[in-house]
């Protein structure tokens, strides 16, 4: 399995995914599965991958034989005029792998599902967050939906669900990914360390971050434990400030006037 | 799809359960997931039920005859000599009930998977907590496993796996479960209000709180309000904590022997 988690904000992008891929759950590997690619002040593009491993693999060496290439002229997730193109780059890659090894996955009811995250900006347009699905059609998050997630992702929800808004900051979304990347590590053993993390500030079409966070990694550790501590201390608080409320309201509700 | 929790702790137990049921997303109702048996000063038993609704409600219903009809001297969860024997019941019902619809189920394509928790405590027994798979055999929980989830469990677990031992007190794990719900029914529209909540202390043979928790009950609110508010703060809180512990462990590391 996968979790990966994208976050579009008006202040950028916040890319973050684990390693881990199984055949089963008795044969368990390392894949790199955050790809990026840099046209330095003009463009940075991102994918995130889901899914059957040879059919993402596939796709991502699709789209890097043009940019290996130069001299063939095709058009590259570099050289495409906009993201909106990035994306239909993604999706076309998708739909020549699954049209060569869907039907032979299907034959033997192994399943080609993918679905590949597209995230980037270039120079003259907005940061731009696209789903590719299977079939490489997709979807764009917009300022009422503000993050992708693909893989395991119910987990990681419900931190993602309080907190991110299309006014986040950066340092907050990327807290806010780490954490939840880390309830999902707890609970499940399909996804696993070590992180791959990107972070693309607007307008600057450079990764401010792209580095991979190790299992001994003392700054996850350090959140993590963190925020272990303060989700025990605050559910206790939160019972303390809602009895606080309804005792509060009662007293309001009962008082009586005096003249 | 439902979202039941029970938590076994040395002081009691406590359940809760949400009451929707879906058939598709286009037909959904409200059904009690929770059921309970009292023999006041010797047991009390509950049972709190997810999956095919028809199988469990036929479960429930085998289960209740012989306590409608006590003249037919059958044994009855309020009768077993055992809670592992209430288990065995349950499980007995279960089979009987999938033997019967478990084939034409399969032929028309349908689910018949269900699951049960069984909880409860006799005199002279501990505090015990069970769960019932669709093939009538069953798993305890122990001090290692705490808690049991069915249905739509993982939107809930990281809470759970961050803050249930066997040592926390009612009141944490009934906000524990209370806030597993939260997250569930926020981020899962097959999960929805009202709730059901029991609470069981250990040798006390009788539950000291057996309430239905509406959409608009003040205290749920305020609950799930504070604890959105403290985990957008704590996971602020979170990253300065972790930045503070690297710069502290820096310092510790670069600090240089004076003499």
């Amino acid at each position: 399995m996968t979790y990966c988690v994208a976050i579009r904000l008006t202040t950028g992008l916040v890319l973050l995914a684990d390693t881990r891929t199984n055949a089963g759950v008795d044969n368990i590997s390392k894949y790199r599965k955050l790809f990026t690619w840099t046209e330095p002040g003009e463009r940075s593009v991102a994918l995130m991958t889901a899914g059957n491993l040879a059919i993402t693999q596939a796709v991502v060496s699709l789209l890097q034989e043009p940019i290996d290439n130069p001299g063939s002229n095709a058009e590259s997730v570099l050289t495409a005029p906009t993201l909106f193109r990035v994306a239909e780059l993604v999706g076309d890659a998708m739909r020549e792998v699954q049209s060569r090894y869907g039907p032979g996955l299907a034959a033997t009811g192994e399943s080609a599902t993918s679905s590949i995250v597209v995230a980037g900006q270039r120079a003259g347009g907005q940061v731009r967050l696209f789903l590719v699905y299977s079939a490489g059609n997709f979807i764009e998050a917009t300022d009422d939906t503000s993050f992708f997630q693909i893989g395991e992702h119910k987990y990681g929800k419900p931190i993602l669900d309080r907190v991110i808004t299309p006014d986040t900051s950066l340092e907050d979304a990327k807290t806010a990914a780490l954490l939840s990347m880390d309830s999902t590590l707890r609970s499940n053993l399909t996804v696993g360390m070590p992180l791959d993390l990107a972070v693309l500030p607007a307008d600057s079409f450079a990764f401010s971050e792209l580095r991979r966070i190790e299992p001994e990694d003392p700054h996850f550790h350090a959140l993590s434990h963190a925020w272990s501590e303060l989700m025990r201390e605050a559910f206790v608080q939160a019972r303390q400030q809602a009895q606080a409320e309804i005792q509060n309201g009662r007293k309001d509700g009962g008082q009586q006037m005096l003249g």
